[in-house]
């Protein structure tokens, strides 16, 4: 029988939490950590409504999953992310140890590869996973909050 | 008349928040955040009691203090630090763009300078203010823990 848990499975759904970012007027991303085909953390980014430039959707992620686990290192598990990473949480992926991280869309201007980040040696890393979508939806969302296409 | 609120000022308060997170068996850190002479924010790392990588002192007071202001940008702000900054912290403190980060101790390890990452191109940045004090604790700590000199 087919496998219904893929890493494309499980960015739809990181693709929903997005949209709920988006819906709140917070910039679109969304994340959510697996651990054996089951999730165990999902969020989106909160930085405007909480006023917090660390409410970024994978460090809510991460402090959720450690909670889950009752230990603060995520090996075995998989984060989903439909945006690449910036600095800060490649920051925090690296002290997590997570097993790997999938990203949807990449960051040219505030990615992790872009900005000289690193995640942990031991992670593995996999990017373009439902990438339309993800840049899509951060794209309309500077779209419309400039007024204008471009 | 000479002003009391020097760096290093600040930065004994910073120490003695290292000083607590070494009570708890905590890598022992501490941060605060100062605007107009005024500390808004202070804090120690916290990680193994909250089972939390991402719960760094400078995490901490980063959210704390934009929590006091109301707002998530910490311009005018500076922020003291005992020991040199991760990628994720320096992450952060890019997002928030504080106008001046001090720090302690450098970490050749995992600071954010030997990893890659970055400040905020605004962001002004001194470093060395009782180095030899945060350096000290940090040894100490793990001489400790390590059951030896060494």
């Amino acid at each position: 029988m087919e496998n219904i848990f893929t890493d494309e499975y499980f960015m739809k759904k990181a693709l929903q939490e997005a949209e709920a970012a988006y819906e709140k007027g917070e910039i679109p991303v969304g994340a959510l950590i697996v651990v054996n085909d089951r999730i165990i953390a999902r969020s989106h980014n909160l930085t405007e409504m909480l006023n917090d430039v660390t409410a970024h959707a994978e460090m809510q992620s991460i402090t959720a999953a450690a909670n889950f686990l009752g230990g603060k290192y995520l090996k075995g598990c998989t984060l989903y992310v439909t945006l690449e990473p910036c600095q800060m949480c490649a920051g925090a992926l690296y002290w997590s140890q997570v097993s790997r991280v999938v990203y949807g869309a990449g960051d040219n201007q505030r990615g992790f590869t872009a900005m000289g980040g690193k995640l942990h040696p031991k992670t593995e890393v996999k990017s373009g996973v439902l990438e339309n979508e993800a840049a899509s939806l951060v794209l309309r969302f500077f779209e419309e909050r400039r007024g204008r296409k471009y």
